[in-house]
């Protein structure tokens, strides 16, 4: 039907869950990635079963992390790691925070991204949920998350099981890297996570929203997708898009525009 | 007096040549790096004149490239040569373009940058100016210069003698990632030029008019600046900053405030 495809609830914002849950299921669609926060206001519980009782697997939670700013960043995890568990998600993803106001060491915060997945990993294995690093565009470095590449992801997830510690490989994050090839090959079974979107330009303020969908800019989405494919990766492809003009339109057209793009530039 | 400071033309945007010059002259400052368009709109011969007879240097022309777009690249950057020469520019800065409209091919268009370098570099030897890559953040890379980091830069400029190509160094590009201090290291003589500014967030609308003041962000400047001077850089050090605000300030207040940044953050 629509194969590894998974729709991330971030591509259509204004769609309440039992709408895109049901939008899915008519669509054929068997695989969602949900956010903390929309679960949270539809309730957890009330959310598990809503997916479980339409035959839809939870393919990851977003998210996790910002260990480099949060006081309470150790219990939040922890916290998030209970709530993947409970909606059946295998994969929480990670944004590992950018850096605090002032400060301008970089590789030290990069650092205390490695301690406080370290700190966590016994937690997700008890959890059977693995911590998924996901490295963003550098231009977030300063404030959203200080791992640029999935070179440095890497290096943090290798050191654990890839049950416990992987990666999330997302075009659009990681398309600019002449390493980001090799770094696929290298991360293997540590792929928790492949998230596609595409690159536009003008980047709009504050960057955040102007991704766009597969097939629309500049990525070569299917290269990419062929490459996490020779490296092992088997799972879910999450079509995630951020993009204000987008969200304004239907759930349900989304959702089409999402899958379309997915059969035309990445399957 | 103000030791290895150079102020970019592009810091003050207002700013008329005569005025520029003048507010340089009475604040010491001995050397400018100029844009190729207000020199052109004040008149070439003009500007040259100028400059030599008030004792400022010109540090680098900005800005040579765009070579993977533009139809004329060959022959404007022949005479951005010339116009570096005419002015005592020892170097010419070169943003090599992004990727066409409905290009997909990263690497292809990185090949073809490496390419049209080595068409110019005997010009640029002729001329006795060096052809100075400059890598620019990832987030130009579709729609500005898609050489992206400094080994990138440097593969290509250490095929060629220093004088010939070389690179520019600049801290708001290159400060996040991991590898910069190992490429400056690396790139000892073909470091061309250095420029600084800083990195702030929230990036506004087209993300190019964000920068700041050395000292107002979150770069180690002063650890980069350390960095270049040991793989062996002596020449300026050029305060290059972008930003709306900035710019609708008096020129010899933004002279003043760059100066004030270079001296507490960099120098």
């Amino acid at each position: 039907m629509t194969g590894r495809f998974s729709f991330n609830q971030a591509t259509a914002t204004g769609w309440a869950l039992p709408d895109l849950v049901a939008g899915c299921r008519d669509a054929g669609v068997d695989a969602v990635g949900l956010w903390r926060e929309p679960v949270a206001e539809f309730g957890l519980d009330r959310a598990a079963r809503l997916v479980r009782d339409a035959g839809i697997t939870v393919s990851t939670l977003c998210r996790g992390g910002f260990f480099t700013t949060g006081e309470d960043w150790y219990d939040d995890n922890r916290r998030a790691l209970d709530e993947a568990a409970a909606l059946g998600a295998p994969v929480l993803v990670l944004v590992s925070g950018g850096m605090a106001a002032g400060d301008r060491d970089l590789a030290g915060a990069r650092d205390r991204v490695a301690d406080a997945v370290a700190a966590l990993a016994p937690h997700a294995a008890d959890a059977g949920v693995t911590l998924a690093i996901e490295p963003l565009h550098p231009m977030f470095a300063a404030d959203r998350c200080v791992i640029s590449t999935l070179g440095q992801a890497l290096d943090i997830a290798t050191r654990f099981d890839p049950a416990t510690v992987g990666v999330v490989v997302d075009a659009y994050h990681l398309w600019w890297d002449d390493r980001v090839y090799a770094d696929i090959a290298r991360a293997g079974a540590h792929i928790a996570s492949f998230q596609v979107c595409d690159w536009i330009t003008p980047l709009p303020a504050g960057v955040l929203l102007g991704r766009a969908l597969p097939g629309e800019g500049c990525i070569e989405l299917r290269r990419m997708r062929a490459a996490v494919d020779a490296a092992g990766y088997r799972g879910p492809i999450e079509v995630e898009v951020f993009n204000a003009e987008l969200w304004d339109r239907p759930g349900r057209e989304i959702l089409a525009a999402a899958l379309e793009g997915y059969r035309r530039h990445v399957a």
